[in-house]
């Protein structure tokens, strides 16, 4: 079985196991005082143009998503998001587990637009009971989303001055932050999203590491304290040393973007194999995300050999569903997909 | 400078991370569903005698003692501890932040015992004004505590004997497990505590591991849906198998205990040398933490060459100081230390 | 002004004043546990034929929510409710603030269906990511809805029936059963309810109290430690007896049923008024609420002489409104109002 | 039976109930933006020499203290209370279930001190692992405390100054707040509580109210969105009014005073009776709580006729017990219960 089911299937790049070896028997100070993450601190905000920023490695997304925003918001807030947005889904309901409410907005292409941000504004305090109501104090982004597109820089900063006239924090979560920066509509830079963005985070699980969310503040206001609230919610590592190994070690030498990259061509060559043979996209995706509508008797065909999420169904006899690449993806998998699918019944 | 600080200032045992890079190309399912996960738990089970019991793994301690207190108290619940307990005093309100009320309980030793249990449920229920208080309902222990002593067979059965009586559920923090089973007081097995527990958790971190925890589900009641709350307070890694893989080669071979061993060894060699030079011990720890009692101009000589925790005042010259080992000590690291320790003006 | 914007603008029905000065020198135990909470638990326990149901008085209606809901479910549990329900929209994330996502369904009319519930049980369970989402666990229903629609014994029966077939608790809203249970089109009784739902409460703040909602428990399981509940939510009266002494009024002598009536009938006037004048109903609601399309030049009249809502906007010209009434609206208001309604220009 | 057991066993001052039912049928708009509540906030305002504070009214105490506190404090802060406070003890853990600890201090009179905050915060920030502990951010203080014993001013001063010192806001919860204002030894004014507190309440539940706490925050900084949080926290009652022509009532021509003197010319008439028998008394309390120590046959003897609350075991023969006077304590029954309390056989 060849997985394109996910962009976690694998390991971590080499590079990152060597150094872990070469480093093991150091000793360092616990909880993210030792000089890896000082060292892959420096990296990123200088990846970031950001050098006031503060920068803490926590584990996985989920746990990044609630912390950060049970730091930013007093209990009657909540937090905007597209309805199809991570936490909104899929993170069976953390963010209300810290007590928030996540206020959804219809989106067709995962992402929620400035007008849209501006009209949830109005809207809560234009009622004359909005008291009764959750207050909209942050906005939460994902770039790319969960449907591989990704905003563009005049969407962010637009989103970025809607914020700022509502009063409203603005995150990116970025858990494949490197697979948006390398799509080929990507007019954004790390100082780009450090600029406009309050915090976010850059990920690692999905892009060559074996776990890591690097979270970067740059709004001077929401740095105090955060440390306790990483602890509190259970992703203090205490052996931190381990995350900066490796964030160090993605942010030296251009090795986040090269793998991210990696991923990318992988994803549009295969999907250049679906629409070539008239296969439609659910979504537009230039990421390392591919949403192509397949007959299900494709996907039975497809299934024996490849493991892939089915996603959505459209009628009786067609569904949507995702392949996944990754910094790991096989030149030979990729190959073999794209025989495969051009040996499909082409689409009419 | 040599680290004495705690027990997780090294990565992980050589095995763990050969184990790593042979598997590293390998694509898994996520979240724990792999075959090295799968492995791992049919270890654990065997080790512990109790093929039914449910295993998860989680990264860390204070996100694992905050999903199994969540997972098992209703709202108006607490959970008893002694006043030392990790959670009562360092996890930045974990346990509070999920909802529920630490009862502490005072301890000389860093245990609770089966007839403060007893009372504190006797008192609660007694009081008329019950439903006006925090419902006793769930027993944390740590074995070994925070104090490095340990639980006897005997003690454990009678708290036992207490929760049964009381309709309490017993959960074992066991953050440092193996220190407990290799200390020469021990007369419990992993399958006791099974039998004994109705939740307890084998730590990884403290021994071994790059990071991670085990949990051990013997009582039914508690198993259900219990993947959900790891998700929702995200401790459900991605690449699961990284956890599974670092507790297959723990619990394969008698590893886990071998390093155990290691740790304690040293550690007692360090008391013999504090002992034997006239100086007192604040707890009597036959685990891998030594508290002596030094004198500040001690402390200070001994601070130059080696990191170690003040741990508390005992009066204007004298403190408490912890000396932690690890399945990583160097014997020549504990040879430095005893010849130094000889070398301090004898205790009167 | 006269006041048709909600109904709770004036104080209680006279005999609960007077029942208040009866017994006011008179010394009660407190938190409920008075003879007249007692007296009026065994009026409402006969109301409902539901001899073994537990019954417990609180303050309000957001309160009450938030305790049920919060004691019936496990942290990663949600609960269903249509997207207008009153704990989705209107009560400040209270549902959140205790940890529970609220999982909305769509609803043209306010409610919801056994088909639906089906449908969100079978598409969580279906989900082979289903740890990774909310459970949905417990259905949030409101009778008469927040749009004056209520459900019809088949609708609840169906309900049950859904709910058992999918392991969910049903729980009813009632702030305004009266108003439901006096409509026109209403063939439930409170015993049909006690059968048919896990939990519910009987709304006293919107009918004839000064406050109070007398929670039913019909459900066994449900019903351990909801005092403790009660408490930690800050719903625990002290005064008890006040709550009390208002449910025994409002069930004797069918206090409760004639004040509904009064203000079912007086919508009822005043709905006809609207619809022989041509005007259009947003909603089919034969209870306490009705909510007419009016033209912004008609709201601007009547806005002069009434305090009402509005409600939401149709187009440029035309809004929808809505008046309440209650079981102390006058006559002489209605008079009025119908006088003002039929002067208004005809609708074509 | 004659009850001493609390100080709610009745209704409310007569004035009140007059003022309920004259203003019974007017239309007033709801959650506390009538007219009443507008004049009782300007009396309290007044009465507070606090012209800029804002004044809110709840329900009870729990939900008060519940509500400041989720308001105050961040996740990862804390309050510090005496051991004995009510929110550390008798509120069923309604602090720790919105998210956050208590951290108590020893206390033998109920109340805490200056130093002792000073140590606590120090406590913290010097220990160096300060990050897996809970922040200490606001303080608690009751005044009565719940041994009715009060603070002098040269102790609130001294209480402000360590909070301004450390950066801690300080909160008073006033439940009896008038029992401690008439009390012989009091040296505070309504307005030096409100100069040197950050926030408090000032009880009406206890002092001649059906029910109703009202809030004064003083600190601009904590005034921002309060009514969301009394919403969220199920206090926003619907018919406000209640509260607001209870506290007019109370503030007009000094009645809450008045009021509070009888309670604590009762209690003292009581402990009058006791010393001169010669029984000892286990708090120093010149307010209406009275904790004599008696002989179990005493308990025995008097328990035929008067109710009261059994506080704590002394030894095997001797108790604590609470004796509570109140605004509507009727000289007869305190006649009869000094005429008892001679009877009893005097304590050598």
């Amino acid at each position: 079985m060849i997985r394109f089911e996910n962009d976690y299937a694998e390991g971590a790049h080499p590079h990152i196991l060597e150094r872990l070896l070469e480093t093991n028997e150091e000793q360092s100070p616990g909880y993210g005082m030792d000089k890896y993450c000082e060292s892959a601190r420096t990296l990123i905000k200088s990846a970031c143009d950001a050098p006031t920023a503060d920068v803490h490695f926590l584990v996985g997304g989920t746990q990044t998503n609630t912390t950060l925003i049970a730091s930013v918001l007093r209990p009657h807030q909540g937090v905007v998001s597209a309805h199809s947005g991570h936490i909104a889904v899929h993170e069976t309901g953390a963010i209300e587990a810290s007590g928030h409410k996540v206020l959804t907005l219809p989106s067709e292409d995962g992402k929620i637009y400035a007008e849209q941000v501006r009209g949830a504004h109005a809207e809560h305090w234009n009622d004359p009971t909005h008291e009764h109501m959750v207050q909209p104090a942050l906005v939460y982004i994902s770039n790319p989303t969960e449907f591989g597109t990704t905003y563009s820089k005049k969407e962010l900063e637009n989103l970025r001055k809607a914020c700022l006239d509502c009063d409203l924090t603005l995150m990116m979560d970025g858990a494949r932050m490197g697979y948006g920066l390398a799509s080929e509509d990507n007019d954004l830079s790390l100082a780009d999203i450090a600029r406009l963005c309050d915090v976010f985070y850059i990920g690692g699980t999905k892009i060559g590491a074996l776990f890591g969310e690097a979270v970067v503040i740059t709004n001077g206001a929401l740095k105090k304290d955060f440390r306790y609230m990483i602890k509190q919610k259970g992703g203090l590592l205490a052996k931190g040393r381990i995350l900066g190994i490796q964030f160090e070690t993605l942010f030296q030498d251009g090795l986040y973007m090269e793998l991210s990259r990696h991923a990318v061509d992988s994803a549009m060559t295969i999907r250049a194999a679906f629409e070539s043979n008239g296969f439609e996209l659910r979504y537009d995706s230039k990421t390392n995300q591919q949403f192509p509508i397949l007959r299900n008797m494709d996907i039975e065909k497809l299934s024996k050999k490849y493991s892939f999420h089915t996603w959505e169904t459209v009628n009786e006899t067609k569904s949507v569903v995702r392949f996944c690449t990754s910094w790991s993806t096989k030149a030979e998998h990729v190959s073999a997909l794209v025989a495969d699918i051009n040996a499909l019944k082409r689409q009419p």
